[in-house]
C-alpha cells in the first residue's frame, strides 16, 4: 500500500518544525514508517540549488530565476524521494511544497499565476499532498520569533509588505482547497499543538 | 543607439570558440564595443547554476530539473549582462542561448515543446537573438574534436543519439528562422571562417 504525503506550511516562525515532530509521531504511532523532507531541498542536488537560491548574491535576483530554481530542487526532490519513499509505503512528512511557492513568489512576489501554474505543471504534473497543515501567523509575530534563531536570509529579509502578501495568499488558498488545514498558529504553543493533535486524529481515523 | 546580440551555436567540437573569436573582431572593426558571454554562465549566480547543472551527480537528474536551471541562469545572464550591454550600445556575442535548450533539450533529449515554451516565454519574454550562426556538424566529427580537449562533462556523455536528435532539431529550427544562418562546420577551418565572415560583412552592411 502507497504511503501519505503530508506537508507542514507556514511564514518563518510559524513553529513548523514542533508541528512536524508532532505530525511524525503520530504517524508512527500508527505504524507506518516516516520520511521527512525540507524544500527547497533534501538531496545532494536540491540542496545544492538550496544554497543557490538562499546566498545573498551581489548581483540582482530575477523574480523568476529564484522560481525555476525553486521548481528544479522540487523537481529533484519528487523523483528521487517523495515518490519513491511513497511506492515504498512510507509516508512523507514534508517541510514545506508547492503551496509555499505559490504563496510566497505567488503572493509575496506577485509572479503571475500565469507563470507559477506553467512552472507546476512542468514540476508535479498533478502531484499533490494527500493533507497539508498550514499555520498560520501573522508575520510581525513568527518574524520575531525568527529573528530569535539568528540571522535572516535573502527571502527572510524581503519586508513586511513581502510576507503580509504572502500570507493573504496562503489564507486564500486554503481557503479554496479542503486538502489544506489552516491551524492558529498564534495561540500557545499547547493549545497549537492540540489542534494539530486532533486533525491528525480525525485524518489518521479515515 | 542599442546594440545587437550575436549567437554562435552548435554542437561539441562545431569550432565555437574559434568563431567567436572571429565575429569578436569583425564586430569591433565596426568600431563598436563588444561583450561575450557563455551559457549557462556568465554571472556568478548563473555560473553557480552551470556548476549545477554540470556535475556528475549520483542521484538522478530529471530532465525538467535540468532545463528548469538552464533557464534559471539565462533569466541571470539576460537581466544582468546581456540587456545592459545592449542598452548601453555593446554588440553582445553569445556562446550559446536559447537554441541550445531547443536542441539539446527538445531535440536531444525529447521534452515536450510545450515545456519548453512554456520556460522560453517565463525567461525572455520575446527577446531573441538579431543573428545566429549555427555551425553544423556530424555528432561523430565533433564529439571526436572534443574529445580531443580532455574530459566529457555528462551531457556530452549522453550518447549518439542524443547528439543526434539534437543536430536534427538545430537544422530544423534553422530551416525556419531567417535570423539562423547554418554554416557547415565540416570544412577546413579555414572554409568555415571565410563563410562567417560573408555571412558577417553582409549583416554588419545592413
Amino acid at each position: 500500500m502507497s504511503g501519505k504525503f503530508i506537508v507542514v506550511e507556514g511564514l518563518e516562525g510559524a513553529g513548523k518544525s514542533s508541528v512536524i515532530a508532532l505530525v511524525e509521531q503520530a504517524v508512527k504511532s500508527k505504524g507506518f514508517t516516516t520520511v521527512t523532507t525540507r524544500e527547497p531541498g533534501g538531496t545532494p542536488m536540491a540542496e545544492a540549488i538550496r544554497n543557490c537560491v538562499k546566498q545573498n548574491w551581489q548581483e540582482n535576483v530575477v523574480e523568476e530565476t529564484e522560481l525555476m530554481l525553486m521548481y528544479a530542487a522540487r523537481a529533484q526532490l519528487l523523483a528521487n524521494v517523495i515518490k519513491p519513499a511513497m511506492d515504498a509505503g512510507s509516508w512523507v512528512i514534508g517541510d514545506r511544497h508547492d503551496l509555499s511557492s505559490q504563496a510566497y513568489q505567488g503572493g509575496g512576489r506577485e509572479i503571475a499565476q500565469a507563470t507559477l501554474s506553467a512552472l507546476s505543471d512542468i514540476t508535479l504534473k498533478g502531484f499533490k499532498p494527500d493533507l497539508t497543515l498550514y499555520l498560520d501567523v501573522e508575520p510581525a509575530v513568527g518574524l520575531e520569533r525568527a529573528r530569535g534563531r539568528g540571522e535572516l536570509d535573502r527571502i527572510e529579509l524581503a519586508g513586511l509588505g513581502f510576507f503580509e502578501r504572502t500570507r493573504a495568499r496562503y489564507l486564500q488558498l486554503a481557503a479554496a482547497d479542503s486538502s489544506i488545514i489552516t491551524i492558529d498558529a498564534m495561540q500557545p504553543m499547547a493549545d497549537v499543538h492540540r489542534d494539530v493533535q486532533r486533525t491528525l486524529e480525525q485524518y489518521l481515523s479515515c
